[in-house]
């Protein structure tokens, strides 16, 4: 099979290297073209900065994506599958927004359009998940989905540290990025657990601003303290739950209980769960992100196009609603300004620095934060574990 | 497809029920036949006891082997295979003990012979490890592979109750069986990690006597709570490394650390873990037993011939080599006989009523602890975690 890889950094130069390593199997892999930068130094054979010529090498089977960002990557994949080539991408946020016209279009092309790298990095979640809907339907999602917010949790946990010491450390072991924000922000999570519904409902859930999101940016190293005494390690989780013909979807700070798994999932790694009728609560660990995990998903594509192995159709005609109050929630508030009146149909009840407001919805939670965070741009807040702790 | 049942038990009519609740993929599968026991009365209309008028019937497909035990299921599943129908068991002894003779009579029949749900029920194991190794030697295998000596060492940490108490307590729920060697000896342990080296290591791992196997049937409430008071739990776990041309094999009881993933796997649940170059640490963990977990991971295979998807293919030819001292651990032994003297070499010391046992291959330590249980049948030891809470 012969492959173009679309840019070359991190995730390009490992799908590059596995490939050259040959196995049984990826020995029938042949890297034909790396796409480099107009006018950019090609100092492999393989490096070209044409696209026209990608697209118009009749021998291409396929296309992988890899250099990230909304433009060009998304014109490079439509204009990939037109030309009839399958393409596989890890970009996360490039798949969250057009899932629906790239299915769409591969499908007009007859070609695949594949994507197991772009959630969990080397955790086989896509696969695992589209597996489990054969049987069943999958009525609750729930993970760490991402690698930078959980090092700076753990790391801020264990040393005592401050957010912005921990978040220095972690940019100069090269896990954070100089902008910081999709990471510690929650957005990057949320573009993987859009990606994760729209295959688990078969429905097209866009990213948008409304979509409740609270990231880590504010939680100082006193909050983890107090969650800490009382037992708790908080996690940034993507979490989606389905019941009737509706589900939910929220990315916030949640608590967890010292002996669950979630909480004792350190460093940069993942974590992710599904629930189905018959499978029961299912959960996969491992490196969300890095180089050669990253790498591995993307030639396991490769490996399924390769050996003729489908994966799940979507239509996105699935008859579900996204109802944002869905699921009701304790939460744990923090804030300088005196905010119990706002939530005050929820029992809201003060413990310390802290205010406790119970079983609320979660999107009018998120709603009424919004309006905190107006006044107090330093206001934190976490779920709280329901039974058997989550925070269903 | 056409699919036969062989024996109505747990599994059995888990599947049953499965195929009966028809979804969108489930609604192509029938169940033709199910097969009791001689002179039991049927009560459905697909039950006979004729094994005979299934393998001899031209529209079947696929027989599910779900009868347990070694015969007749070795001689029922051979039939089948030369008889040109695909096999699916979730019969982990009869695997692990003729899995070169099935492989070879059903590539030589022209049929697939699947087992997904004979190691981690529900947990997609098989399907993960043989997709790992699509790109990546295997170099380690870990887990909690079974559910009843996981229930009993949780509830006995959790309750301080006896060995004794806990078991009459899995077996009224259910999770033990009336003779439960298998579960506490490690034998069913045992089986599952052979299933697993076969296919890591394409090399056919014949469950015998002399493998090192030491279950929990030993231990004490005041061996856990010796342990929860120094940071552990102990879980009876099976292990696998691969180093050059050379592998290992245990089944033993396993100090973790209290923030480790293992520690946290609770109740009935299993934890199966494998390491390769580029993925490097992968966990899955799930409902290892129980009727529906078991029969979705039966329903699985069925689906993956029913969409033509190849499991990896064995040939047993490696050039691997089974060596039991490949690695060493420390052990902690509890024996009420004097038997520093026997691990000599291995700086023993003791500690309150324990012996420390240092940096000692795995192999020797068995053959050892065999000969202190000659003198002490209640004698136990569990090995310690070395960096990164891992025995290697």
């Amino acid at each position: 099979m012969n492959i173009a890889i679309l840019g070359f950094g991190t995730v390009g130069t490992g799908v590059y290297k596995i490939i050259k390593k040959a196995n049984r199997l990826t020995q029938n892999l042949h890297v034909k073209h790396v796409l480099i930068r107009k006018n950019k130094k090609p100092d492999l054979p393989e490096m070209t900065d044409s696209y026209e010529e990608i697209l118009n090498d009749k021998d291409l089977d396929v296309v992988v994506e890899v250099i990230g960002g909304i433009e060009p990557a998304h014109q490079y994949i439509l204009e990939a599958l037109k030309h009839k080539k399958h393409v596989i991408t890890a970009n996360k946020a490039v798949i969250a927004r057009y899932m629906d016209e790239f299915t769409k279009v591969a499908a007009e092309n007859g070609v695949k359009f594949y994507f197991e790298s772009s959630v969990g990095g080397g955790i086989p979640w896509i696969q695992g998940l589209e597996r489990a809907l054969r049987v069943d339907d999958v009525n609750k999602i729930q993970g760490i989905f991402n690698g930078t917010s959980n090092f700076i949790l753990d790391q801020m946990k264990r040393s005592g540290e401050t957010f912005n010491d921990v978040l220095l450390k972690a940019q100069a072991l090269g896990y954070a990025e100089a902008d910081p924000s999709a990471d510690i922000d929650g957005l990057d999570v949320a573009n993987k657990l859009c990606i994760s519904c729209d295959i688990a409902y078969d429905y097209f859930v866009k990213p948008t601003a409304e979509l409740p999101i609270f990231g880590i940016r504010n939680i100082t190293e006193d909050d983890i303290a107090h969650f800490s005494k009382k037992g708790y390690t908080v996690k940034l989780m993507g979490k989606s739950h389905q019941r009737g013909d509706e589900f939910d979807y929220v990315v916030e700070p949640t608590l967890y209980h010292g002996d669950t798994l979630e909480a004792n999932t350190c460093d940069n790694y993942n974590l992710i769960s599904l629930h189905g009728e018959t499978i029961g609560n299912l959960k996969f660990m491992g490196q969300g992100a890095g180089q050669l995990p990253t790498a591995n998903a993307v030639i396991q594509d490769i490996l399924d196009i390769f050996q003729n192995k489908e994966h799940l159709k979507r239509g996105f005609k699935s008859k579900l609603k996204y109802r944002s109050d869905l699921t009701r929630s304790n939460y744990i508030v923090r804030s300088e300004i005196d905010c119990a009146h706002l939530f005050a149909k929820f029992n809201p009840c003060t413990r310390g620095d802290y205010l406790m407001v119970q079983q609320i919805p979660v999107g009018e939670m998120h709603r009424l934060m919004r309006k905190v965070l107006e006044k107090d741009e330093t206001a934190f807040m976490a779920s709280l574990p329901g039974k058997e702790g989550e925070s269903a």
